[in-house]
């Protein structure tokens, strides 16, 4: 019998319990697999007037998913207040964070999803990680730097190859180094997760039209060419520098499977301009799979049954599809 | 009688010729006013075969407009080779751009649209500005700083506060006087040619999620939020900053009429993802009405049937209708 996915609560006060719920609902329309939610139940039940069930272990997720969204319970704090995070939410959505990886690292647990947190709130009870994934990264005895950060949506994924850094620091910061260990991880991603057996890498260029030729910056020539050059001669497909503008319309997008960008708005602003409700965030280099809706916890929106379960249920069926690539390719190896 | 527009040829080598007679050609259906190209006849009836009929001067457009495409005559060099620029095309594209501006500037023309140019390929035969849009600037009398550059597509208008610079150095370039220049002029561009009263400028911040409160950079507390300031206590309603990659869904486009972006891959990313095919680039600072197809001259598919007219289309379109709020606006007045 197939392992469930795990999808962790996020903060209680935001709006992952109510995209965990309405995802559930479209199980049939969205065809998803059994999955259970580790958190607190109450947190669902009050944005939601579905049917949620408490499970004591995951053996009972696979019967119980047909007619009710299970739960695996942690409880927080009751006095939750939507649209306001507090401590106690954020010592849950970490709790959830927590139990929910080792169940995926264990075995128990076919792939991890993860709902919004807020990072503010985390790091007021004691999380000492820029982010989920850099915890992520650690529970699974992964170097952060090898953990990288995939945004998708249909037809486009990126690579933000740096990401919450100051934009002037970023040409300080690129190097033929980081971009050989970016490109090799995805290109490993693309393989494992999604099947891909020869991934094409595009690599954005830094400068506008991708420097002229050194006429406009020189770091396409410095870094992404060199950088290109070996990949390619390690037999990874990899073109560029593209000079960004012209490298994410429909026709130039069919041509890469993934685009690697310098830095973080290169790649959000064509993956967000485009697919701005359901973009996935999925973390390449991890021996788990592990994804996330790509936005945050809309504290404005709590409650207000307003928030679209889109990007939620298109995490939990990349999920879903990548881990059963990777069983399939597991078993045939 | 309403004076035509005039159309630069552009390089006669590349794709300009042909998106113009396909402009004319689909002049019924896309509801073009009558324009005459400035160049030679030569290097349109070199790729394609409708009609074209030379004019002496521009009073004999309009009749001439609806048999055939009206061409005012100048001679290039017959050798040109399709997609391999040379000195006689490049000179016969800046004759033609000096005389079609002349045209306008005189009150004999009502709008110019310029065809794509190789700068290189300018500079070649004594060309001195960066581009075709400092030169219509002086001509104009304007300080090129003055004349800014907006691109347009069907429900987004972008304008790069920096253009042509290595990105590493656009956060030294970033001042509040140069922003208040770039909004000042927006918003009154806006006004003129596009007839919106209360222009609603949305300003992109420079850093990932704008910065996040002055953790991951400092250059919009610094710069862009003392800017927009200023211009709110001139009357001139601007907002932001904004962090780039959620301010160019569709919902959140709906919120402005044009963006002001920091750099030139924050304005051209989004524009060109979007609208690719039909970007217009448009002058605002100018004493007349310039606009451009947002893409270039595109020699690899010169004479191949193959260019899409529809960014020239929306580019004589979009000079027309600039024309015409000019023109109605002075007879208010």
């Amino acid at each position: 019998m197939t392992a469930p996915l795990v999808v962790s609560m996020g903060d209680p006060a935001g709006i992952g319990p109510e995209i965990i719920a309405k995802a559930w609902a479209e199980r049939h329309r969205t065809n998803l697999p059994a999955f259970v939610m580790v958190g607190d139940a109450r947190a669902i039940e009050r944005v939601w007037q579905g049917p949620v069930r408490r499970v004591a272990d995951l053996s009972a997720v696979a019967s119980v998913f047909a007619e009710a969204l299970p739960v695996l319970q942690l409880d927080s704090g009751s006095a939750v207040t939507l649209g306001s995070p507090d401590v106690d939410g954020a010592r849950c959505a970490f709790d959830a964070l927590e139990q929910a990886a080792g169940l995926v690292r264990s075995g128990a647990a076919r792939a991890l999803v993860t709902g919004p947190v807020s990072k503010a709130q985390l790091y007021s009870v004691g999380f000492l990680h820029p982010g989920q994934t850099e915890f992520i990264a650690e529970r699974c005895g992964i170097s952060p730097e090898n953990a990288v950060m995939m945004l998708a949506g249909p037809g486009l994924r990126v690579v933000p190859i740096t990401v919450h850094v100051p934009l002037a620091a970023v040409s300080g910061m690129l190097s033929i180094d980081l971009l050989l260990a970016k490109a090799r991880v995805t290109a490993r991603g693309l393989q494992r997760n999604f099947g891909i057996a020869n991934p094409r890498l595009a690599f954005a260029g830094f400068n506008p039209h991708a420097g002229e030729g050194g006429a406009i910056g020189r770091e396409e020539i410095e870094i992404i060419e060199p950088a290109i050059a070996q990949l390619r001669g390690e037999g990874i497909d990899a073109a560029g520098p593209f000079a960004a503008d012209t490298m994410f319309g429909a026709r130039a997008r069919a041509g890469y499977d993934a685009a690697l960008c310098c830095y973080h708005d290169q790649a959000l602003v064509p993956l967000k301009t485009l697919f701005f409700d359901d973009g996935v965030n999925i973390t390449l280099g991890l021996p788990i799979v592990r994804t996330s809706p790509d936005h945050g916890t809309a504290f404005d929106i709590a409650g207000q049954d307003r928030a679209e379960p889109g990007a939620m249920i298109a995490a939990i069926r990349m999920a879903a599809d990548a881990a059963e690539r990777r069983a399939e390719s597991a078993s045939c190896s």
